[in-house]
């Protein structure tokens, strides 16, 4: 990519060469299918075991518990979905869930299956506590779907609070961490959580749901009877490889992220320097130290994205699972309004951005900036 | 695995080199999201879309027709279940199919939305064509799910008749072409097919859909707009690479296999001497020229497997896609009968299979067999 300054970590970070390492290693040697019985198939099960038993002890949950899906898109849909296989009630979540769930919440909705009650949602982009209490009070909620940092702005939940409530009113709380393992040093709480590897600088395409709901999980996909039939599909022993890497590795991951909080300080600052009037979203909320999100003055955030890239500097607007759809990001449209979704911009730093990375950002910005102007 | 001998090919292929190389050049140069519109995204994007349009060509399809997945089971899943989203009528399938199609045939029909035709299977292990021009001449019939070749036996199936009379009958036809392609020289008929990765000797966990069957696609999981919105999660531009090499080289991994023909057929005529009344489940049949499916006489297929393990040779009974059901495979059970079925082994050879396996393999076929009769 030459000179080419990636400001785009959240979407999602590039792989670390540890994670990639423990990949070709395991495909080098241990390629069979881990669900087969002999040597070949033990050893690849061997990697795959202990990629389960990792996730159970950072998770504080039993290995049985633990259940490898090919996604997080995956993990919340079975999440989410299962409670209401075999019951009826009220869905609990909101508007700043990841698609993810926010759309298996609606078809749950269109099917009859769920009454939603979207919480709301303030303009520091957290949920509400007050909603959720009023909301459990009144009874109903069959399962409780809360997010624990915010996929576009870094804004991180109060997912203890809810969890707090959720267990006073016996109510089961699905919590989707995939943003949250890796960047904060907040124990993930909940009874089921759902985490993926590429937020980690694991490999794309695995991810998990840890813990048990008290709900009995049904699949999504039908197939074979791997992952006791509840993600049916070969498991990949060298993506787990890659997985259980980057998990033990993820305090280092946490710190790299953790130390970029001055340099998104200061680019944040310059960008509400360059484009006068500009408003970082979730501000004055807690945030991950690596992200930020700008609504920015006098500039669609697509337009934005584009001429920081023929600048040399990669960031994004809205989610990049949104993209190619032109809608602004429903994060923003949900803490204020359509009209500055279409103006957001989001900017992530990684463990390997550098000073020079921020200067010519920097500089970036300001000429875009400057132009606008003219 | 030292002195191990891999026979299970079919359960699945360990990853060529080639794809492993293709895999850890991209994921070291372009492991951004393909969904980002800057730069990064676009390098990630265009190995996504190379694959996309290999897969079209090799496929003889429209790349717009080309949905890329997580795995078989995700494409079979979404080509079987659309159908019968927004329509209903009758699913004409049978139980030689992968459990992706069966377990979703079973479920359309407890779910009401679609009566299920099971064809008719000769003891030769193909669907009964008569049966299938019948079921096709009565009407109502809103998609035909055929699989290309068995997944236990190696059978081909006669999907260019079945393909002939689906057109005459207007009606949608899905081949589970898994273990066709890079294994039979056979073009892969149908209006949508199923493809995966790790039967080409690609990585695990990558899929696709190929062509248009003139009902629109429903997706199965739900979350971001990736591949229109037919399967969301990120792609992963690194398995797409592998993908990528491994549709390039099938001519060479099905000249692998097809290398392997003798050999399986020394192997097999062994395992009959070794153990006298065994039979070949399909021999007669137009089979791959590396997968040999023998039902033992006087021994257990599980109980085989281990003692085979035990001698350092991997082979199967069943899928693994089964293992852990203690289920006889349903392959052979609808061919004959489940006592058949317990009996049956899967021995499958691969484009590294050498003499020196042959002959410890044989050796090991016949001590098992000598202290059965002991």
């Amino acid at each position: 990519m030459g000179e080419f300054v990636f400001l785009d970590w959240n979407a999602p970070a590039p792989i670390a060469p540890e994670s990639l390492a423990a990949m070709v290693e395991t495909a080098s040697t241990t390629s069979a299918n881990p669900s087969s019985v002999h040597r070949a198939g033990r050893l690849a099960r061997r990697v795959v075991e202990d990629l389960r038993e990792e996730l159970a002890r950072t998770l504080e949950a039993s290995p049985r518990d633990v259940v490898l899906t090919g996604s997080g898109t995956e993990a919340n849909n079975i999440a989410v979905r299962s409670p209401f296989v075999d019951g009826h009630g009220v869905l609990l979540t909101s508007r700043l869930e990841h698609p993810s769930v926010t759309r298996v919440a609606e078809a749950l909705e269109r099917e009859g299956r769920a009454r939603v009650h979207w919480v709301r949602v303030t303009d520091r982009g957290v949920v509400d506590l007050d909603d959720v209490r009023a909301c459990l009070a009144r009874g109903g909620v069959r399962l409780v779907a809360m997010q624990a940092v915010n996929q576009e702005t870094g804004v991180v939940q109060p997912i203890e609070d809810v969890y707090a409530e959720c267990i006073k009113a016996g109510v089961a709380l699905h919590v989707d961490a995939v943003q949250a393992l890796g960047r904060t040093a907040t124990p993930l709480l909940g009874t089921t959580r759902t985490i993926a590897a590429h937020k980690l600088r694991g490999p794309k395409g695995i991810g998990a749901i840890v813990g048990s709901c008290g709900h009995r999980l049904h699949p999504v996909l039908l197939g074979g009877a791997q992952e006791r039939g509840l993600r049916p599909g070969t498991l990949d022993p060298m993506a787990a490889a890659g997985f259980l890497v980057a998990l033990r590795n993820a305090h280092l991951c946490r710190a790299g992220f953790e130390a970029q909080r001055e340099r998104r300080d200061r680019l944040e600052a310059s960008i509400l320097k360059s484009f006068p009037g500009s408003e970082v979203n979730g501000q004055v909320s807690l945030r991950l130290a690596h992200v930020s999100n700008v609504a920015l003055a006098g500039m669609a955030g697509a337009e934005a994205v584009v001429a920081l890239d023929l600048e040399g500097v990669g960031i994004s607007s809205g989610s990049a699972c949104s993209a190619g759809t032109l809608e602004p990001s429903p994060v923003i449209a949900t803490m204020h309004d359509a009209e500055r979704a279409r103006r957001s911009v989001r900017v992530s730093l990684g463990p390997t951005t550098t000073d020079d990375d921020l200067g010519r950002s920097i500089d970036a910005f300001e000429r875009v900036a400057s132009r606008l102007g003219s």
